[in-house]
């Protein structure tokens, strides 16, 4: 099975590691007819590069989408969309230091264990880098949603323990960490600036609002759409948990509280988060996941070699301090993949 | 599509509504040759089953689990097991006066809007009693996993804003709400009668630990053993939330912090929760997730009727005042699942 | 994974042994809100059942059906259908004399090779009785083509050597044999008679024909029109071939002979059966099928037994001297699933 | 869903257009550590290719494969291997004049119905180009079968009304038809050459035999190992029919005929052509299916235009005068996928 494929009716292959040829995704089941264009697949792949900011890894990667098939005279023909970004700036020669042993907080040991071998280079297919063929399919997932009347908007909104206090859409692209609110926002990247030069990194809350739902969507019981959601969400590398409207913080409420009551104008509140039963309610779907902090710091640290040694590990590099402002995109790319499947499972259902 | 089926190698397909005739459940890709029998299966489902305490649901359904198939001579054929649970105490009438009202916090709305029509006994297959068909299915899974040395267990973490401060295993089910710990267990009681009392209900969160997982299960990049987790939870009514580890502290921390070092013991600590890079580390899987306060309340709510007019809504009948203490097993059935069908792919891809 | 579910948007899952408590369906993604009735899935069982004529067998099963779940006040829910028939007249112990042999023909040895122990009684799992659970979901699925305006009918159009040189609907449930042709359909019964008294079976090929089909459906490259029929008439036991349209006559006709032109009126001939390109042409759907003779007959036979002794095999018991008669409505029921699945993958890709 | 995915364990998704950019395919699901390169992919690419004799179309593609993902240090890594072969010798502009015009046996006329727009540059998605990344990923298969002990041989049967009398395995690649039989090679030959210079073309069969299988592969009751292989081979394009064993022929037999008793040395005879009740026998498989005459003929030909006029249609262009030649290597390709996944699926149950 293998896993690399994700969706039902909108669904996407991926593949490509680190440090190979190419990365990249087949997207099938796309709506023939609709006007497409690498430069606005590039828009959202330059959002997710690295290099974007003195707060990324310094890695040069243009993250140049061509799209293979698909598409004739600029439109989808209904046929498998393949989009291929080539890898450029690979120093595979980096990694040769960790080749054989186990760098903290990453995927070697596992993989190793999962595969019996492993490419060491750049995480191979653990790598962050996989996520900009999501981000690729995620831009056709949008596309198809904006015809709906469906907008996604992923932002920062917490790291290295600075909340935003504001959820400023017009903010969001103007600084490096995509915080919500301008003020949080400085504060968030002196303190990865500050982890940067202490070799550290740290971890951060996105945020996801998707407005223009209509209710029905979601198919239980087991395909919901908060379900489907979490594991697109949780696939993300580095996310370690999501929540949904209130989230865990219901733990502590009544039902008096947390039940959205209705009247003339709809929910009066939205602690569902726009979804109940697993359907979208027509309310805005809000969710928030975490990104842990980055694996990579050039700290001393212990760990053990192929071998079962035990070995102090420094990971040199050109690493991100925080993963969270690149994955910003990340996190709109799978939302918009879900959607639009589950706008066309909710199509099929009532054919 | 619809969504009521499960799992990629041991594959589940529920079925069933509260008030129909029966709720239960196919699963198929059993290992042959494996003894099962009706008895062990049933005391998963009286963990689950309403009427076991003071602080749940009076409804009483014994819940009496059949095996119509896949079963020979007290082993497992290999073929597909239907488990099928009779709907017995049904007061269906109980339900006419909400027939044509949406009532807060429950999927009444959205299951209207989704399919254009809607069963209103007991919330259809909306129903919590949907969960009883998964538990089922979780037993045989973790007969399955059994033979492999893994053991699963779930417990009430955190509730009506009272923390379990130890976790004792032995605690568990001795106390009614299957708290790890038996000081909080006796307060967050007492605070759910206080909410029955009240005409209200309170929330909680389930934590679940799994212990014997060897490292290697998952499958990167979209069915990771976390995504998948999720996937599974969340698709249990009334979550909100799923994190893993450190979950959403990890916004906090820093990777020097979270990273989980090595000896030669193995890993160090368990920030990541059993779970890097999409794969199980061999360490203690841990999960939480946040169950919501109980929709049915009887207390007076704010609501719409199916023609739009506003309406005030108050939810008699026999409903749990708290949904997590019988909501354990489900989790435990749903993380089997998720489990055993890793151990088949993990099987698959090395064949 | 098992292999006991079929179909992506219109899906089943169906399980239950011969001689088990039951056989039956869960079919998910039935569109809601449409009329139906255990009645009306009853006459498709009927055709199917045994003991309906004096060639097949005596086994007296009245197949009743029972809906357990996903109709609510005579009209489906769009939650999954459960339908139960329940097994009644099992003379198990008959099979006590072929539990430790392999009786040829049968799938006792592929069973016990693939799953190292067998359900003896009936041929288990791999008795025809299974498909009863096909032609319960056929008729939903027969229910939702209507309102396409699509009609399906299969017939006996071969058998025992002879040819039906007519094709005359009104026939077909006229004879016992379901022959499209009255007097083929008279030799055939003879044949088939003579056989029985001889202790031996026949096989014959049932055709299939579809009218009211739009042009459009069909997913290439893979989820063909074609292939999804032929996965899923080559399913039912005892099929060992199928062929579209011309089919393997069109290995000697040239291209000027098999191409179908068109004129102002459409296609001018079919040997293409209705499919180009894995996509339906608006033309009458057309295909053929062989039914193997019935393996289980009364003539002595050499084989092994369980422990590679060699053994002489004479089948007891109440079996059908030709298969074909009752698998015309099993053909019709899987062609129509197959159907439904593919109208609703069309309206997925233009949603 | 779009439906270029194939398989469950062993899975291929194939994307591009005969005059796009590239076509090709990922393989997910691939065993980890096989060594693999992409020189013997190639051997098998370069069987299928065009321009590799004067039976074939002219069209010059060197059909060079690159292997971009998923093998390290010329093993395989257990992630998803993407092969890429790039589009060289398109002369689209030999399209304009059918840009128009629906071309009597090609899928002209449903493409349109199915997507609303075609790509009519050398049939788009519908050219038989898209079998060269079955063909890539059946290398792949292939390879792992090997490991078994598993050998698969097609090879042409029937053309032109030429049986090959003979099954002589040494013969197949010496003759530019690869029938098993050099005396009948010769006579197809010359009728093909013929139909060519008629402007006509020729069908043919072609038969797939396997050897070193074990009994117990196959999945009841719909993943049947047959009807995976009815729904593989009726997916490549120009295919009307599969028989297994026996095939069409045990219409006209009886069960004493056709039943393949067995002694100490195993089946003696294999009228089911390896496969009973779904699972294999471990003997020989045997299955034929049938390619119909290339639908490219020179010959006038009356047709519709997109407009609904009547119009003359020569489809001029480099064309196969008969396409099984060069369709036996894919027929190899979809067996190996389907052999491979069943692996894997067996490995699963009893895991």
């Amino acid at each position: 099975m293998g896993g690399s494929t994700f969706g039902r009716f909108f669904r996407i292959t991926t593949y490509g590691e680190s440090h190979g040829g190419a990365v990249g995704v087949v997207v099938d089941g796309v709506t023939p007819g609709i006007e497409i264009s690498e430069s606005e697949i590039q828009i959202q792949l330059d959002r997710r590069r690295p290099g974007q900011s003195h707060v990324t890894t310094t890695r040069l990667e243009t993250d140049t989408v061509h799209i293979e098939s698909g598409v004739f005279k600029g439109k989808t023909t209904g046929t498998p969309m393949m989009m291929l970004i080539r890898n450029k700036d690979q120093q595979s020669e980096a990694y040769d230091d960790i080749r054989n042993l186990f760098r903290p907080g990453h995927a070697d040991f596992t993989y190793l264990k999962k595969y019996g071998l492993r490419d060491h280079r750049g995480s191979g297919r653990a790598s962050g880098r996989e996520t900009a063929a999501r981000v690729a399919a995620g831009a056709v997932a949008a596309k198809l949603l904006a015809r709906r009347g469906v907008s996604i908007t992923a932002y920062t909104k917490r790291a290295a323990g600075i909340e935003c206090n504001t959820v400023d859409y017009d903010e969001i692209e103007k600084n490096i960490v995509r915080a919500c609110d301008p003020e949080a926002a400085k504060q968030i990247i002196e303190r990865i600036i500050k982890a940067r030069d202490e070799n550290n990194s740290i971890g951060g809350i996105v945020e996801c609002r998707v407005t223009g739902l209509p209710p029905g969507l979601g198919d239980p019981v087991f395909d919901r759409l908060d379900a489907d959601l979490a594991k697109a969400i949780i696939s993300i590398g580095a996310t370690k948990g999501i929540e949904f409207g209130a989230g865990f913080a219901a733990a502590d409420m009544t039902g008096k509280d947390h039940n959205d009551e209705m009247d003339k104008n709809g929910y009066i509140t939205n602690n569902a988060g726009g979804i109940i039963g697993g359907i979208s309610t027509g309310e805005e779907l809000v969710f928030r996941t975490v990104f842990k902090p980055t694996s990579s710091i050039a700290l001393p640290q212990k760990t053990l070699d192929v071998n079962g040694n035990e070995v102090v590990c420094v990971t040199e590099g050109r690493h991100d301090p925080s993963i969270f402002p690149r994955a910003v995109p990340v996190v709109e790319a799978m939302t918009a993949i879900v959607l639009e499947d589950h706008f066309k499972a909710q199509a099929a259902l009532h054919a």
